[in-house]
């Protein structure tokens, strides 16, 4: 395996001065409704909103001088867009971002507002890909992809590096798997600081391409994926699969309706603000609970972007 | 003045099984945004969802022996039923919440989760009094008033207490006014902690009782206030309005308008969840940020008891 923890703890103190130190916070009335002891590492109060902060700030600080000033580049509307354009901001690189014409305008303003280049493409992988590749011929910035880059991954398993830290012992470790960033990540992190304990994923049965990939034993890509959780759309690549396939015991696969039910949990008996992805894992404890009675189960939340003008609750 | 820092000190310390300390959060954002340095004491991270079960605390636990039997009462169907409710159960002793028939049935459930006695009567002024009335014949019940009364309001100051014990130092501390317990409790921490602080309130230009209150020397009373600031409606006290005539600054009246632009404000950038009362220190100082420019402001966030099917983002 190529990432150390070493090389999680080095990502951890580079990126120190560029992220918060997240808090994680507990319910009385969800330990309760769970019969779980829950620790949620609120990563919704990350700076730019979401955990990818973590792995955006560790790749743009692991550049060399000459890549600096080329700047970096990737495809993303989503978090992880918005998370490299302000982690470029914060140490003076260009950022140059390809975003579908079709993305949502706030989207597209949160990247600008972090002073980054916007490259708009049609909606369609091919022409992301191929705009993403002139800009880079054009710039030579550097691409960061999403999730299947090492240093992306030892930045997202500095989330987990935290929980661990800030809780005494935990018995289960819950992340949700979209392309399998965070949940690589906080398996090595789980793997490495506290190997007695099971690392849990949740996934939408709308987009259970991870699910599927564990069961097949080789990557099966994610085809249209339909599910509320627009965080975990895309496929597991070929640095996340191996360490997901290794080190998770398992990924539980909910509905939209039961992930709705956990959000909804989420914000009226915690009052934070959480994304559909977050509730994921909740709602995965919440199918199978006697599976985690009484255990100390710690849940990554992993981001609170939400359009306030379009929310599930009715 | 009846209420001296060993009131609200013991007040703290009587509580202190009953409540959480709230964090106090910030925002580097909404610093940019109002040229302030914002604290925010999270009271919506209480138990029961609000600054009230403070206040509601400190009463129980100050009845004697011979009180606690009978238990106590009273007519609220907000925050301060469901707060009243939570501390009795805590303690193991009857709780009597007289309630209008028409309070929305979310709040009905919440008071009757707490083991409260939910005792309905017409939706009136009159007949919440006279229902109250009975009760307390009835059962020998504690009438705990929901603001105008010592024990509650010295509760209610802890949390003013906890703000400024947790910051190093203030310019400013603002909370809202509805009627006036968390205003006084708060003026009066300021005043014996940090005597050099001004105190400065809001309220909504539609419940703009406590505003008018000021200018006229006397308690002129709320006349069918219409703000969407449901926890600020009703009416100043004789015990809590000399409190704020003597160590209020100002009060700052806001609109509905600028509440949830306040609140939008919160919701977006600090991912917490906040009833629309909250939001209304904030509107104040954005109306006027000239007012604040460079201080340190400390603001209490009342409450996160929002109905989440009805929200006023468009």
């Amino acid at each position: 395996m190529s990432i150390t923890l070493t090389n999680i703890r080095e990502a951890h103190q580079r990126i120190a001065l560029l992220i918060h130190r997240t808090p994680v916070l507990t319910s009385e009335t969800l330990n309760r409704r769970s019969g779980a002891q829950l620790f949620f590492k609120c990563e919704n109060f990350q700076r730019a909103g979401a955990f990818k902060m973590r792995g955006a700030a560790n790749a743009v600080l692991s550049l060399s001088e000459a890549e600096r000033q080329r700047g970096v580049a990737t495809h993303s509307s989503g978090n992880h867009g918005q998370a490299l354009a302000k982690a470029a901001q914060s140490v003076g690189i260009p950022a140059y971002i390809v975003m579908p014409r079709t993305a949502p305008k706030v989207k597209q303003q949160a990247v600008a507002e972090y002073g980054a280049e916007i490259i708009f493409c049609e909606p369609t992988l091919q022409a992301r890909e191929d705009t993403l590749a002139a800009v880079i011929e054009d710039t030579g910035a550097t691409f960061v992809h999403p999730y299947n880059n090492d240093q992306v991954i030892a930045g997202q398993a500095t989330a987990a590096l935290e929980l661990i830290e800030d809780t005494e012992t935990l018995d289960v470790v819950m992340a949700p798997v979209g392309g399998g960033g965070l949940l690589s990540g906080t398996a090595l992190s789980t793997h490495y600081l506290l190997p007695q304990a099971e690392v849990i994923s949740g996934e939408p049965t709308g987009a259970d391409d991870a699910f599927r990939s564990l069961q097949a034993g080789k990557i099966i890509p994610s085809e249209q994926p339909n599910t509320i959780a627009d965080g975990l759309l895309t496929s597991l690549g070929d640095k996340t699969f191996p360490i997901i396939q290794e080190y998770v015991k398992e990924i539980i696969t909910v509905s939209d309706e039961e992930i709705i039910v956990a959000m909804r949990l989420i914000w009226e008996r915690m009052k934070i603000i959480i994304e559909p992805s977050c509730a994921v894992p909740l709602a995965a404890l919440l199918q199978c609970p006697s599976s985690f009675s009484g255990k100390r189960v710690g849940i990554i939340l992993t981001g609170g972007n939400v359009d306030l003008a379009s929310l599930p609750f009715a």
